[in-house]
């Protein structure tokens, strides 16, 4: 961590923020510039809050060496992690899909959903619950008939279930009942939710919020691994920017960055990141290109009668050619899909 | 609600759009342009989920006409609202300071701030029991503790507490504790909050997410409100944009624009926004200046040593100088502080 | 176009605004709401400035239905426009690499350079003789001298010159010399540059500002194209956004966006775009799945001597490596590198 | 500046590094920390260019302690600059009121307006002759004979003129005929017309670019002075964001960082920020609270007729009552109108 101090501080002023970071256990080291003083602080410094510095009326700046999250930073864990649940791989070199509707909405649409997307390649089973709408005047989800009828169609299919958890008091009922349990981006930093979340044992899909940096996902990763679960797999779904054809920007930049820094395996949701079902394909291929580890798309058997999302969901038959296509890229990165 | 449907599309296809709309409700009214037709729709259109005919391959695009909440909506209702606890007015011609520390960090700290901002002229004290903070290791506030804490300081003053709940399990502990309940901007979409509060009777505090659009806000309100509870106080906190020498960038059009949809009071948060302290007082005057109802900020005793955002506190003696000079203002404004 | 009006306007003032638009020429349907009233215009509304129908105070918003441009607008032109360069495609089943360094710095070094990516696979050379940069004390490009040792570097290779202009005076010189013009991100609404190089018949390199809409970018293609020159090539060079990790964030969506809305042919720059020379390769082969027409890409024999951009050039060995693998991709796309 | 070098970076690697930056001329520091060493550099390295230093692939990051500006710097200048116009002050204790029309459209249009702000407290007349307009289409201003018509309402008022120029080949015709020569949000970074302003002694007021930071308008504002005109005015015009309600966001925190970072003399324009004439008062009262030195505002006798951004324009008769109430609160601010 480099501290930058104030120009003209006083001698006595710059002497006491150093015993304070002694204090806190950093080796400090002084340079002195030529408008200002700068202090470098050698040893961990994830622990110091930095608040705690840069209230320091004599404090210019503050800028990080060092990222400030540890369990989830590659530099001290160099391997890529691999997520098994019932035996399926998320990271490494598979590319794994998940798919399914925006919303369970009848036994017979996310039974028929999920073998059609079985059949076609699909290695999890999506569907939402439990709702999260903008307005309260939509369709908030079946909620636990909903997940009963996602447990029929794993019956059915085999298919492991992801779904969205969005409330502290519904994470029994999850840990029973779901394969693997997702986050939203609006509750990404529902930090209740994501400390809740690490105490299970459960595979986490951790989405990224729509204005949270690179950064900021990783330090949300890290609240449920400092609770001890390192079941963690991230998820690029769109950022919001000023370009408004899209429901938000994919920032496919995000998953090598995310690769660099994190040992976390990192898919992506082209569906709600473009909120438009024919961007779904040619963004999926881009995020095999760049190095994802794989997806998460809506597919609907009627979108135009789908209580949600239909806009951006495609029909099992596009998500079968869909998938056809993306076989074949995975074949020259080396991954299996 | 007018809806733009795609060129060459069949005669049929449209009839079919045509018909499903009037089985929601609505009269429709075509017209034919040179490239598009467009379908224009009369009557209360909030209830129409917009998925539902987005997701219809033949349409184009939707656009509203009006906007998609009702009770937070000025059109439907007038009259601004004011917002009374225990006596004091948040709305109409009162510009009402909430101020008090980040958090909650024991007796005296927390009794003298309340003592030091209510002489200097604030109504409300504010202070964090539990935190939301981006890092897991940060101080995470003193919870239960910390509602105590603002109780005696309470005592002490008659100032009412206002306090962020960040999870509906405690929904009990802050109705019987707190007179206004703050739900944070990174739980503004938290919908199952939204509606947890929606059926207490407590004001609630909603601050606008960082990467909310004015018409979002307004829906969270609604979310509130549709459970019956209309005491909803908006708060303007700064947007994220590409700046980042601020922690966020203030929006202050919103609150005339806030003003002329919704007959809600709003407030603005000069600290979070910039987090910088000498930024406070100029923002905090433009608030005022801008037409707001009053303010949100963060009074710390020793800044330098506070556990949490003390970077952008400012102190007692800062915080009653920025009182005298807007008392000034207020003045012109024809506003009471 | 849609206008909305604005409620409890006065009867004879939507007249007014009904006979202003007849003037116009545009056919008027007027539809009455419950609240608001409507009106529809039909016919080309693409010549009717917005801002004389928005400044009515009786207007509540204006909507488009057709997109504001005409010549660009695949709506009016279905077939997909293909540019030729001296006999080289960029458009259609072609996906055209344009590489080379960051600026011109001397005769060994563009030659060499050239001489590289041509035996790679490049198509075209690129390098900067007049450089924008951000500041004035950072070199600013060999200017006239430039432009004589990339025809030097051109005359060894056969590739094609695509070189930035950033000045209407210097046009003269750029039509002589270079067989592609570039306008820069920060010079996209520099229309009257816009327009001078729409009076040349030189292949114009637009690319798109880092904080444009795709339509923004659009209506500056169009500028070009009303004045007669059609030859446009558009450019995704990444997107300002809150995320500060790459230079920019880059947009991939918007290729086929700009597919759909447009018959013109669209390249990706990976290099601005990320900032960051590790980003390339990956964004590169993102780029072509998502289905754009080429690429332009910062290469250099030195990066860590470059005068600019070093941090974003990749080597001549990386460059041959990264073509050999898009090379594959271009196989099963149905493209030709 | 600080540069972080990568983990595992060989010792002879750095040892290159650090003599590359002596070479330079700065004395260089350097200290190891646990996971990466750091290098201080200590001296002016506001000439030393940033891509140098990290296009080495050994540097993970570059860190600036001081900013990159030199002339436009607080630091180096502390006294506040103060441009005389004619007599007329921008800076220090005045707020001064530009107004007028986006366009000119006629003698007795200009002129009219010209006595109206004129009589209501302005002290400069805006009005656009050469017109940037996003579309081909719309009207593109009344260019030579736009400027006449200024000089005519010039000697009828004794208002100096304020003029956009767009183009490096008018610069002749503009430091003839104008008083203050104004550079664009599009043509911020249009660096070969920065220096060509640069080299003449009119004043120049820059207007920040939509998505530019703080840093870069001043780093734009030093383009200009380092050819040797120190007479910069800025004006803050609101930044491009994720809300689309207004045109943009007005960045109001910006003017009092403005201020701590540099001695130039900065103005807000509510009208382009806002882009709806009913912000326009609101935000005029809100810059003058934070501490603006003046104001750009669009006065339009006929907004509905106008020719261009009659959507933002307000009245003679609004204006008038918004400098009386702006008189009010610069009373309290120790400003003089």
């Amino acid at each position: 961590m480099i501290i930058v101090i104030k120009p003209k501080t006083p001698k006595d002023e710059i002497e006491k923020i150093k015993r304070k970071m002694e204090e806190l256990g950093s080796e400090v080291i002084e340079y002195v510039g030529e408008n200002y003083n700068v202090l470098g602080l050698i040893g961990d410094t994830s622990s110091i809050d930095p608040d705690l510095i840069q209230a320091n009326r004599n404090v210019e700046k503050l800028m990080y060496v060092q990222e400030p999250y540890k369990k989830a930073n590659r530099l001290l864990h160099p391997k890529n992690t691999v997520v098994t649940v019932n035996g399926r791989k998320i990271g490494g070199n598979e590319f794994t899909i998940i798919a399914g509707p925006c919303s369970v909405e009848g036994e017979k649409q996310i039974t028929g959903i999920a073998e059609d997307i079985k059949d076609a390649g699909a290695k999890f089973l999506r569907g939402g619950a439990y709702k999260p709408r903008t307005s309260p005047y939509s369709f908030q989800g079946m909620k636990k008939e909903g997940l009963e009828l996602l447990k029929r169609a794993r019956k059915k299919t085999g298919l492991p279930i992801v779904t969205e958890l969005m409330s502290v008091d519904l994470i029994d009922e999850f840990v029973e009942n779901v394969d693997v349990i997702q986050i939203g981006a609006r509750n990404m930093q529902n930090f209740d939710l994501l400390k809740a979340v690490g105490k299970t044992d459960k595979p986490i899909l951790l989405k990224r919020g729509m204005s949270a940096t690179i950064e900021e996902l990783l330090m949300s990763a890290e609240y449920i691994m400092a609770e001890g679960n390192e079941k963690v797999i991230l998820c690029e779904r769109g950022i919001r920017t000023f370009e408004k054809y899209t429901r938000n920007t994919l920032d496919l930049s995000a998953i090598p960055i995310i690769k660099k820094f994190s040992h976390l395996p990192v898919i992506v949701d082209p569906s709600h990141a473009s909120g438009l079902w024919w961007l779904v394909e040619p963004l999926a291929k881009a995020a095999l290109s760049v190095g994802a580890d794989g997806l998460m798309v809506e597919v609907h058997n009627d979108p135009a009668n789908a209580k949600c999302d239909g806009k951006q969901s495609i029909k099992p038959e596009g998500f079968k050619r869909m998938v056809k296509s993306l076989k074949e890229i995975a074949k020259i990165e080396g991954k299996v899909i």
